[in-house]
């Protein structure tokens, strides 16, 4: 028996459009702790990892660690029939190939349960290692995805350039060419507004637009994104879920081809 | 000389945009007592009532029966044009083989009249006999057009049940199955969002959902709606426009093939 | 060195849109009275003449006559990506085949430059004589929008009469005909919204809708227009923006066939 009730239903589908341009299929893990995904996009590019803690919901019960293998898309259209202000519970068992969306309405009136079949998907869990990161910058989400948007409408990349000065996005392509840049601000009125860089290291690092335009898709989830870059490894662009989980993107960045200026080393 | 003036024409277009999709070409039928049209969509399936009182007009003026043919497409772009705070008025004659509409700004500084052809339409004029319903449910207009469309996602039919303990829709389709559950609620804080339900016999009836989808664009007319139930016969689902007329929509239930489990016939 | 500030940046994005249906390819002429466009649509139909006063720059600096030639849908690109608070800047020298967009958040925090490369682009400047107009109507900007919109509905032309008693737009197609009459109003309470007929001579010519439809963008640029008159003389729809400069559309009126009742001299 697996059953989570979440009071706001309405961070389910927040969640769900946030990833399902990512990962198709993907495998829910329910365990004590919690409920965790991990998934690659189709061309083993970016990789998503959401963790919701058990303590979210109320009540959670997981008799014995269970994995349910769902289409996104399936998943998006079950919960676009909750309304924002349902709760939703999350209900099988270890014997049923099925898994109930349940939506109740705030005055328990209106009660909707769909049934969604469970799929095989096969699946490795990569383990993710802990690590220092050259530098993190955090910012306001929606700024963040108003650069990624805005730069895309140049080129299919941007460079992304962290010193102790600031945070530089640049893009160019066949009409011209873009950069962005803000100033760390830690005096801003509304601390969601502020821009902060921990540097240890400078970096200058390049990564394609059409992936980090999916993550920002989870802009509404946070008001805060973290962007965490180290040479020659994957950005990390994280939102955090209330006090109650994360979603993580992981991004490797592009080689530039040797007759280009542009590398991927630190200036 | 047939003259009708609508204080409140925006009503007009709301007519029109929620019958458009089931009746493409329809006869207007004025007479002394109003205006009524009846129609059905071009596969047969499904049927338009509509009747709107000689009195929710000022002037009203019928010298003698007349039938005007008008497309509902052309009729939607005409009634496009006028502002929502419009008087209407819809003029022709006898001989004439146009009919006028005239918008009205309220300041009386705009005027603007469209005429269209008529055209000649054949129609046969289908008695709908009174009957006595087995189950007849009153329920908020919003919430049964947002039930029609969520249950879409799944399936191309609903079952509809009515028992005393509430009303069941059901659908069901390759990804999985939904239901919806409705309580009667008659102590709700608005009366518009009570839910009623009179049952003289519990039902069980499919209908297909390409057809509520369109008789619930009529949604902006009421704030209730009015589902009529009988075994082996079609539904009536009722709109009622003001204190003026009512808009009224039949469809025939599915009949389930042998080999499935589901019948029309009630449990 | 040429350098252009403007501090209301969005002023910019709103003339792009305004222009960039109708003039794909432009010379903008920098000189010391300020930025000067003029420009024809593809098929030699209509005129797009704008001006912006140097004094509506901040600061404005223009050391030698220079010309700008830029993509209007590659413009438009860019301007999308600056803030409606941003102030624009725009950069260039002489020597360079480049022109720089900078947009500054009003908190300085974030800065965006944009580089455009200049294009070699054909144009004569045609001399727009001064002249004496038969009829010349003020009114609200988005109601002649809304005219133009809605006549689009029934044919492509518009008839448009002006005389003592107000001004006529008239349109008929294959569906019927379609007829606005405005009264000059001259009462209203906010200024805005009247209506201004000046009459020397009344008018009846005739003109195509798609041009005006493209015109019509500009509505967001002013609350009125003013639509100039002259028998057998291109009509000219002007936009004030603000007191800085002007935005003029000039259209030559049809000339109906032989065989058609209607005429372009006046009745």
């Amino acid at each position: 028996m697996f059953e989570a009730r979440l009071l706001n239903g309405s961070l389910w589908k927040k969640i769900i459009e946030s990833i399902k341009d990512v990962v198709e299929d993907a495998n829910w893990e329910c365990s004590g702790s919690g409920i965790s995904l991990q998934g690659m996009d189709s061309s083993h590019v970016a990789l998503v990892s959401l963790h919701l803690k058990s303590d979210a919901f109320d009540p959670y019960r997981c008799d014995r660690n269970i994995s349910l293998g769902l289409s996104s898309t399936n998943l998006s259209k079950i919960l676009k029939c909750s309304s924002n202000d349902d709760s939703v519970i999350i209900r099988t068992s270890e014997a049923s190939d099925n898994v109930s969306f349940i939506f109740e309405s705030s005055n328990s009136e209106k009660v909707s349960q769909f049934d969604l079949k469970l799929m095989n998907i096969d699946s490795e869990h990569l383990g993710i290692p802990d690590m220092e990161y050259d530098s993190i910058v955090k910012m306001p989400s929606n700024e963040f995805q108003r650069i990624c948007r805005d730069l895309s409408l140049l080129g299919e990349s941007v460079q992304i350039a962290c010193t102790k000065d600031g945070v530089q996005f640049t893009s160019s392509g066949s009409i011209g060419s873009g950069k962005i840049s803000l100033r760390p601000n830690i005096t801003a009125e509304n601390l969601d507004d502020t821009v902060n860089i921990e540097l240890n290291e400078a970096v200058l690092l390049t990564f394609a637009l059409r992936y980090l335009n999916f993550f920002t898709k989870a802009t509404s989830l946070a008001p805060r994104v973290i962007l965490s870059f180290k040479t020659e490894h994957p950005l990390v662009v994280e939102y955090q879920i209330q006090d109650i989980g994360y979603l993580k993107f992981y991004l490797a960045p592009k080689i530039e081809d040797d007759d280009t200026k542009q590398t991927t080393t630190p200036d």
